[in-house]
């Protein structure tokens, strides 16, 4: 993400700054000013934000409580570290949407995994834990009774499941004068193994009136959560054609990925308005398209090697991003692809050759 | 053109050694390794390749001796110095053209001034010197006997005048492995006081004859020049519809900003696959184009200020590049803009308003 956001700085007049803990970082070697140091540390934190005029966040996972601090002293924090504080925590994200009157799936709050047979009428679930869950870490499905054994001993959200017809994801940007655009909705395919985004059509496939409704709760979710910003507001659609919100990350998202040559303003462009105080952009595409995560192969780790590349490199209309990591394992995102077309069968033919073309490979079994 | 390189680089899994003078260039932060040093100088030229895999250019102006060394020395450079040595020298480069049988202006080579007087014939002529010429420097019109004394004292070629009908670039792409390919020609409007390129429309509006005739010379120019790399060849088309090569650049060129959005495979991107060995991009358009070159502004230098910004980003098919110049000029490069639309009126429009509404001054009056 950081590299795909300093890929689209070098088009703004702005100086980056960038603090993460590794500087072999696929982004380091790209920002003006690389400061290593932990994003979860308070002081680290308010260390590398006391000299900035704009501080954003790529990752949910950074100490809050220093974001506030540099608040507070006057420095502007995109997003806003209340709304932040808000989605990094489950049971605050549930309670943010219940408040508002956002339809979500029904849920209870739990302290432990005992209080699960308190509600046996949401089973079948999915247990989140309130902190720390990423790509598809921190969340146990509860399909019976049997499977409470299986669920976190800690404090968590157990949601009722959605009979989920389509999921799909709404980017909407909201500019620093609370502005507000929305990006046409992308409709998502996961793999059922690895639980991690497989590929996602642009626009989804919804009837109309399914499509205002998910327009008009993402940007509900955009406008209580009061803050300038990038918000990727995943949505469920059931097969009654309601929809309901999952999650939403107040940040650069996978969902948006394909905007970069899809459409005339991308997910990263957009964030560099807002930062910097310049006009929205368009959201509108310039053509349909597909993007195709490109994971690390299964039974390998270790140094990459990318296999069948020059075949995926010949699709005329496919766009390649590799993000450069010097070593892979199981399921890590190792780049994307996209394509563009208008014909929706020409999408799905060139993704599927693309997944079973490019394999990228550690040199050692795993 | 470097800050571009190297904003398509992180597409690819690739490690970037920059060398530059100025530390505080707007590309030597977006590299893996900035080594200080003259382009120009033998020794730092030598030193920075020595255990580089691939080595390229981005002007001409560097020490092509050392460059030929390091080829000797088994490594790969791009463009081939030979090629980039013929191109360097307007002599060499013109006697290639007459060698090669490839159409361009008449012309005489000159060892001074006073010689011109030999050659009457092709006044209305350009003078040209032989090295060190770019953007417009370099070039003496001479427009009757009259205009001679103006001329330069030094090695040259004097070029006689084509009656210029329309003036076109055809950049061509030759891969490692010889493989070849062109990107549509885009035609060029020249502002008339600074002699820098005012805008560009691609494609070109070309009857079909002429297309194929300015494809076919610039594949010749590509493919005599036997290197790979980028060429970008500049043509005049006269009003009899012959077509002239101007003159060739060896590397990403102005006349292809437009296809960073506008084409599958950009120049940037195709840059990367030549040098990595990957199969050519896809040249084709996505949609038509027009570029507009961000110039500073006339009686303005020193720290760059911005004006008119926001209403140009507010332009829903215009795409602003600002290449982060902390000071300018009168007629200093610092950026420029793509406009995309299958309506060659819209494409005028637009870039007449981008020109007409920002002005990018420095704070003091020059």
């Amino acid at each position: 993400m950081g590299r795909m956001l300093l890929q689209e700085a070098a088009n703004y007049p702005v100086e980056v700054s960038l603090m993460e803990n590794d500087p072999n970082c696929p982004a380091a070697h790209l920002c003006d000013h690389f400061i290593q140091g932990d994003i979860t540390n308070y002081d680290d934190v308010i260390q590398f934000g006391k000299d900035l005029d704009v501080i954003t966040i790529e990752i949910e996972n950074v100490n809050v409580d220093a974001l506030e601090t540099l608040e507070q002293q006057g420095k502007t924090v995109i997003p806003r570290p209340h709304a932040l504080r808000i989605i990094k925590n489950k049971i605050d994200q549930k309670s943010f949407y219940q408040q508002h009157q956002i339809p979500s799936a029904d849920f209870a709050v739990l302290s432990n995994k005992n209080e699960i047979h308190d509600h046996h009428h949401l089973i079948p679930a999915a247990q989140k834990l309130a902190t720390g869950g990423y790509d598809g870490k921190g969340v146990q499905l509860i399909h019976s009774k049997e499977d409470i054994s299986k669920g976190f001993d800690a404090p968590s959200v157990l949601e009722k499941m959605i009979d989920i017809h389509k999921e799909i994801a709404i980017i909407v940007a909201v500019g620093q004068d609370a502005s507000t655009t929305l990006y046409p909705p992308v409709e998502m395919v996961f793999d059922p193994v690895l639980n991690l985004l497989d590929f996602q059509i642009c626009p989804a496939d919804l009837k109309e009136q399914t499509l205002w409704k998910a327009e008009a709760m993402a940007i509900s979710v955009a406008k209580n959560l009061a803050s300038p910003g990038i918000f990727a507001v995943e949505m469920f659609v059931d097969k009654q054609e309601n929809v309901w919100v999952n999650e939403t990350a107040p940040r650069v998202h996978n969902s948006g990925h394909h905007t970069i040559e899809a459409h005339y303003s991308s997910q990263f462009d957009m964030v560099w308005r807002i930062l910097l105080g310049y006009p929205l952009g368009n959201t509108k595409k310039i053509q349909s398209s597909i993007m195709v995560n490109l994971l690390g192969a299964e039974g390998f780790q270790g140094e990459t090697v990318y296999e069948g590349l020059e075949e995926v490199l010949n699709i005329p209309n496919a766009f390649v991003h590799l993000y450069g990591k010097a070593t892979t394992k199981p399921g890590r995102k190792m780049g994307h692809a996209t394509v563009m077309s208008d014909e929706k069968q020409e999408l799905l033919l060139q993704a599927k050759k693309i997944k079973r073309i490019l394999s990228i490979k550690g040199k050692e079994k795993s």
